[in-house]
């Protein structure tokens, strides 16, 4: 790879960011261009702004991008019901590629020939970031500092950070006791001390959910409503995407939902456990089974089920803006049309549970499964040709067996 | 068919089983034997013998069917972390695959030439006792009584019952407000009162679990150990299967656990709501999600997870017996092996949640995902060949993307 | 079911179905009207019309279909490349969703209350026919007479005919060696001579194409040109899909390509033994796969591929017009966005290949994949990270497993 | 990597495995051992003796695994009807392994700390020897020279060799005009003159099979006897695996079968064309498909086609040794219990296919499928409740859109 000239750094204004602004401009020499994105992580985005300014940056770029990523990536998502490994709701995963989306804009737009990243070269971020650079401009250079430079201890990172006049917040200059990633779909905290996957994590990781012994000691409901897969409205209000999550999340949060503790299979080979806390995006995923019960066909739900393993597998391992992803989204979407209606839900001590729903679109016919009369609705004994015709193969089977043991 | 010479009626003892074996008798003047399973169900058995000597019945079986239940039926199953629909722990469909078999092997030794069960026309019951069947002895004759006669009112079946004898319990000559089915797994509700998906379903229907709302104000936690992918051992102490499923049914009950309100897709087609509690299953299902997630390498992992849904819905249309669910247990017992070690779990108010686990058969490795230094075990430096070739059929797109737009 | 007042019947003008006709019209009293289609099955359908007139048909529908069939039918399902069990084209079973859905849309004009089709009680098609029917109008009666009436023997069905003035062809009085059905895809043998699996066909069986050993001892080449996944094209020559699929045949017919000896397992539950002649078919699919080859990424590639198998069964089931089969169908049409260029075959007494093929969409780099220096497109060195990531896991299960054997 | 001490190299004897062997112990001062495999390639093994002697290698492994390579690799693959990409064989990816677990027994024995290959950095070859050597041994150090080397020329090489005195045949002296890997199983050609994809490869590329228009003009019999999957015996003589391998090649060979032009999606990302002759395998493939026609159920038929392709790509990738691909192995194998028969075909002119199959574990009912009467072993009025219920999920769709519709 020749050096880059003008690099798009996805840029946080904390200190590793920081540190690694001014490491691209000594180590490359080149122009550094800062992309600051408000995806609902809940920090202010102006200090990062004046930081770029002061290290001489002269394009900044500083976005809310909320509503796209819960649009465009957090709802088509979730119309999949995708969980990873059975039980992760991919809120890191989902993320990354909306920001390389808007790294390698930004690069088109100031002439930059290369991207940088704040990952490490142990985890699934670094291939989000990049598989989704190169699947945007395939000749794009992308510069990840932490698989590059020697500043490999948090000492050497102080070290640089004072030589360059970085200034260093006081809770930053010793270790963090956990890393922290977060969003408006979920907060994630590994790392230190979560890393012995016996022990229980401690009370203080939690950082966006009550404990659920602290959590309301009165069940609250919630009416979520879907059009075509996708939330949009609660307790009958319509609301914008992003506020449809932001509102979930505080009510999710305030009774103590979706908190997880997983260990997990990273794309990278090794296990890693994670503490993650996904309060709306929890209640999302029940509601959004909820209406699919009485709105999708079996046929299309079961399809659904199978397809879902590796539709979150790809979204997890960085394969947002792949060919495989995008058939699977078809797929999937093609099955939302009619997923249309309201949920009814019971959020109580960290827990959500349907107790309701009702649509226009309904397929459940109470005159076709009632115990009563059904008036004709259904014949009962067409399950006995339907039985004997299923169990043809397997009565042959049997057959055959019989006459092998003769 | 031709009439039926000799029969075994799967015979709970209770009113509409009681009606059967008279129906049996009168309608194709036909011996009955009875065969009544402890399937943990959880009611007196000795009053079906009573009843059924009573009608004349010379061969009873009455079988305590718990361990075999749960270490041949239950356990394979959950090794499979199966569920259907997302949500349903199949604790009704697992259960009729080993009454079936019991019926044909009845048949066998008493020279019938039939079998005989109790469910209706509308549900997956009588599939799956009849494929079962079926598989087991392709020439058997299955009759389902309640396809066949006209006792098709609830007063028909007492006026038939009066008629015959047949003693009715003061609380069976009303309508039940809502059909119930229980064994060791679960207790399941349908039918009447729940019949509208959209109401909350009343408080009087759960049986086995306490509302969250009663239970225990602190939680509770337990460790369950795993050899192999069955549960052994609770909180150090083994069991056998039917004892940890027991045992796990007190735990789970008394704190609220495993309740479902589901909206089902049926494979006679159409949609019905349940309620089930699956107290003890519920735990299960979280521990051994929990042991697999350090045990089990993520290749294994995600294609038993892509198999799953194909296997439960196997299961639930009453294939048990039938050569590609033996397949896919394969898979899944081949990928067992190492399923072994301890979770610790969470219990509180309606939810359980693993917060430790640890094994000799881990594949967690510390040295291997430490934010510290981590001696040499991962060269961050291969991660960037890992992306670079994983991104190249994705950089190849782009280009000829970017070569057709010209 | 109440008893139809207006019956639309597919109506081939054959033997089988003018009695059909005839008992429709004095079993159930009812009017009749008849549906005639062209797909290509290489018979005149004017004499169908004078036969139904002298039935005193009233409303007699006969339509050219071969269009409509190859383009919203045959090539939507070749664009997944569908076989089942590993061979079938599919030709049958492709074509009965497209008569169904005629049929019903000619209840709607002509005020029928119900459809009749001459498929048996034992095969697929009756399946097919009536799973369209039923999804296009959920309240239309369908009339299988083959599953109801007591015309049971060959002898029966001439008597029937007889009494009724109805006339039959000299060489249809006896019994034919085996029976056919044929569209503009394929022709299909089944039955008597053909029902030992054992023995070989005899050569009078193969009506569409030439014995391999009789086609001419020189090869011959064609070029295929496709356009987003759809044949558009014959040796530079664009033609209808229609005229495409007819140019086809005729080759692939004259070089003895496409013929099948199968025993497949039915819907229904039995295996059955089939002789398949898919002459242009077979060559389409040659064609396809090869075009595939260069412009489809391998991540869209293998999703299909394990897509495949479950289309094509639902296509072979019946399930043409169901939620599942239309999901599935988004999904490939979403992979043949690119699918774009031209193949090159050859032709010989049997067999088809693909020599050759380009497109300005292909995936295919020379410049990454040469023996000869690349000019630094590929970095060699990447491949060791990506193994060592690859293996990672691996390694991680050799070590514990190491580990345990102490 | 700390530098080896001992290696043990893949070594066929030929020029490019020489220069290797000599560049180890140049390059990294090590004892090398040799080892060299008879998997049916086709050549002496002898002379590769005489070389490794001549350059000072002391310890030199000379096997014969064809046996093994057959039994235990190519069997089990076979079972699956395993193809990559709709079309190859796979007979390249699955001698990989094999090699890889002599290599990491042999490095045990000789107490090697390494292993060598001569696979270059841009194929799939580097990454199945080294996956499957890292899976058997998670500590061995692999040394891939080409990834390594300067010796990026023709002349660099030729240079190499001559400066070390290792001898040149004359035919080595210049570029080859393609690439060649052979086994027992197939032989590949890639590279140089193959690779414009566009231009049919040239005649003289084909080194193992006829050109059909030059197979015998009479078309040839054989019938494949199987056991479990396995074939066990041609023509009713029973032989070892390799020798029915063996055998199989000879008649394909003879008739010009097996020929394959693909162009394929390499694991490491590009795209790259190859010529496969695979002559006995690809009658073993229509053979085995050919018995499972008549003793496999669909259920597992249609699961294993499911799982198929999922198979195929894991060996193609390198996985053999992987708990994912033992897991479907297991569930394949589970499948085969019953593949037991005997398959006849015809070999013509390039194209080779079943006319016939029998066999004692045969599910084909004549009784059951026959269009004669069947004496009561089909009731065809099953059929009408069988379609009925799999048609009411569809019928509740059409009533739900039509009400919505209004």
């Amino acid at each position: 790879m020749s050096a880059p000239k003008k690099v798009v750094l996805a840029y946080s204004g904390g200190l590793d960011t920081s540190i690694i602004l001014k490491w691209l401009q000594t180590e490359y020499g080149c122009e550094v261009v800062t992309f600051t994105a408000d995806l609902g992580q809940g920090e202010e985005l102006e200090p990062a702004r004046q930081k770029a300014e002061m290290m001489g940056v002269k394009e900044i770029y500083i976005e809310d991008l909320r509503e796209e990523f819960v649009r465009d990536f957090v709802f088509p998502m979730f119309r999949a019901n995708a969980v990873y490994e059975g039980l992760y709701l991919l809120g890191t995963s989902i993320a990354r590629p909306l920001i390389s989306k808007r790294l390698i804009e930004i690069a088109a737009e100031t002439g930059a020939d290369a991207v940088a990243h704040g990952a490490t070269g142990k985890g699934n971020d670094q291939v989000r970031f990049e598989l989704a650079a190169y699947a945007l401009n395939p000749d794009i250079k992308v510069i990840a500092p932490w698989r590059e430079w020697d500043l490999t201890s948090r000492t050497k990172l102080i070290d640089f950070a004072e030589k360059n006049q970085i200034p260093i917040a006081k809770d930053k200059r010793g270790e963090a006791p956990f890393s922290v990633d977060a969003n408006l779909l979920h907060t994630s905290s590994e790392g230190k001390v979560l890393e012995n996957p016996a022990e229980e994590a401690p009370d203080y990781v939690y950082q966006r959910t009550v404990h659920p012994e602290d959590a309301p000691n009165t069940p609250e409901y919630i009416e979520v409503t879907f059009e075509k897969g996708d939330a949009v409205a609660i307790d009958g209000q319509a609301m914008s995407p992003a506020t449809i999550l932001t509102r979930l999340n505080e009510m999710g949060g305030k009774h103590g939902i979706g908190r997880l503790d997983l260990v997990e299979g990273r794309f990278v080979g090794m296990k890693s456990r994670g503490i993650y806390e996904t309060p709306g995006g929890t209640i999302l995923l029940e509601a959004h089974r909820g209406i699919e019960q009485i709105t999708l066909d079996r046929g299309a739900a079961h399809l659904k089920d199978e397809l879902m393993p590796r539709y979150a597998e790809l979204i997890y391992n960085g394969f947002w803006f792949s060919p495989e992803r995008e058939m699977l989204q078809a797929a999937i979407d093609k099955s939302q049309e009619h997923v249309t209606g309201t949920v009814r839900l019971k959020l109580y001590k960290g827990s959500v549970r349907t107790v309701g729903r009702w649509s226009d679109h309904s397929l459940y016919s109470e005159e076709h499964v009632t115990f009563e009369d059904d008036a004709g609705a259904y014949d009962q004994k067409d399950a006995a040709g339907f039985i004997k015709l299923n169990a043809l193969r397997l009565r042959l089977i049997a057959m055959r067996n019989r006459r092998l043991r003769g």
